[in-house]
């Protein structure tokens, strides 16, 4: 079985994104909000966004399962205040749970949170309990900069963030850290935001002892790390430097790395470096790259491509494919046995 | 020959971190600065700062020529006025002046600028003018983010930057853009903020038509160039989704990449991906990582040990360590050519 752990829900029908553009014209303006009850898209509209899209590329492709959750970009926290993020979130949250039931056999939910800079984390906690115990979420997406891309808040290592990993520990479900949109000029949001705030976060575990207070905590690091695994003598030598342990023991039970390279040396490099067991499968499909690679006459995001070309042994392609996922996200694994999978 | 255009004056006598202190302490009472010639290093010093620190590695390691600039994560362009910068880049860039004069055959000069967040580029015109003809400079090094981690400045395919552009096109000098200090807690400097700097700026060129408005403007992407190499095929297929010309016809006349990436793996993806004119060597030596690496028993940031080990032509190897950078830095070949190098 091939488990994509990285998808998100970037073709849900337009009917979406007008409600949203609602909502943020409505900001400090709580009277004019509109309703949830106001957003009407059927299970005939759900299947057809799906079915002509993500699943015709998984079928196309060959895999089986997507770990899915609400568009990365959307979540857009820094928008309005939590009452704006937590209507969001849950209408979200609600629309991946639907495409899971829809499709049990594709797809699996992970939520989006509630986020609101400067707003206390415990906030996200019923939004995160509804879809782990109502929804069948199997792990969760935390945003590590709300403000998109102001960094306005403390590091991953800050208790800031604990209520959340005492759930998450609790629950015993994976984060993948991802942040939204960038509303900083400076940053694209695809092509410097995500990838920055990856090689960001992967640091701020590194120079604290985050493991150490929650030793089952696991984060998954999307688009291959950011620029860590191409970096990984600079991490190995900075950890040496601050007396920490080898990156291996300090971080890697702990740490995740998906699949999210588009072409094949980066693959190559991410599997010669990364120790195998810390390795999932994900393509972010359909994602920020859409196109076909001219030099391969194949998608960017087709990322099994890359993997069955990169030179490792079949058992090992299996972690990648399907046996990490299983280890990382328990709740995968059970709802996969239930089914008989 | 072998020229390393990446290396910081690190090591520099005590009594500049202890003037610097003074000059700190004193932000926002002008009465109570140090003044410039309160602060004495005796050539000798400047000279033993050297043989027993960099000079002494790059004998070891075969290396002839270090392009040297100030310690970049002391530039910290965040404090103070522009005053304060102003003064303690006119010390720095003199620093290196001198010890390019003490050591003519073995470093020449790269200039810090005296920037100050949201302060016209214009006021960094002065010190660039006097770095490049009274001091001989060959490059700059610009820092994108002279607020140190809250990026408060504009991309740098904005006008705001137009005035150094101009300069260093009439002087024909490159620019390292290299940024400085974090004093946000999220980026830790030297395991993200540099990295994700890196990545940032080239997305900033490739979303712009920079390079339209200045055809033969040179960055200089430090440490290998953040997460880009790796991420080759994103970025490739960001510019076709943007229907930008493929990246080698769209930046790499205007964008070079470094080698300060510390070990094997990495310079293996780099030299692989980026096409070998616009790779140039360096070692970042004595920087970040200073430690020696457990697995190979060689310091991580030898970059030459993994340029000699990557799979390349000679005529390759010899674009890295020498032609590229007396290509791309004008001033440095003439510099050379009149030592009959």
């Amino acid at each position: 079985m091939i488990i994509d752990i990285h998808g998100h829900y970037t073709t849900a029908p337009k009917a979406l994104e007008t409600w949203r553009n609602r909502q943020i014209a409505a900001v400090g303006q709580p009277a004019s909000r509109p309703k949830p009850s106001e957003l009407n898209i059927s299970d005939d509209e759900l299947r057809d966004s799906i079915e002509t899209n993500q699943l015709r590329l998984m079928r196309e492709r060959g895999l089986d399962l997507t770990v899915f959750s609400p568009r990365a970009s959307f979540m857009a926290h820094h928008i309005g205040d939590f009452e704006v993020s937590s209507t969001w979130a849950a209408i979200c949250n609600e629309l991946c749970y639907r495409v899971s039931q829809l499709f049990p056999q594709h797809f699996i939910p992970a939520a989006m949170l509630p986020q609101s800079p400067g707003v206390d984390t415990a906030s996200c906690i019923p939004e995160l309990v509804k879809c782990v115990e109502e929804y069948g979420n199997v792990a969760i997406n935390l945003n590590p900069d709300p403000s998109g891309g102001h960094w306005t808040s403390p590091p991953l290592s800050d208790r800031y963030w604990y209520p959340i990993y005492e759930k998450m520990v609790e629950y015993d479900i994976p984060a993948m850290i991802h942040v939204s949109t960038s509303c900083n000029a400076c940053f694209h949001t695809t092509g410097a935001h995500y990838l920055n705030a990856d090689t960001t976060a992967f640091m701020q575990c590194l120079t604290s002892d985050l493991f150490h207070d929650f030793p089952t905590l696991r984060f998954v690091i999307p688009h291959g790390g950011g620029a860590v695994p191409y970096h990984w003598g600079r991490f190995r030598g900075l950890a040496q430097e601050m007396k920490k342990p080898p990156l291996e023991e300090h971080l890697l039970d702990n740490i995740f790395f998906d699949t999210c390279v588009y072409h094949q040396p980066g693959i190559n490099l991410l599997t010669e470096v990364i120790p195998v067991d810390n390795i999932l499968f994900a393509s972010e499909m359909i994602g920020a790259v859409r196109g076909i690679d001219p030099y391969t006459q194949h998608y960017f995001d087709d990322t099994k491509r890359y993997i069955e070309a990169a030179d490792m042994h079949p058992e090992q392609r299996f972690k990648i494919y399907e046996g990490n996922a299983r280890r990382v996200y328990p709740r995968l694994d059970a709802a996969l046995t239930a089914q008989g999978r």
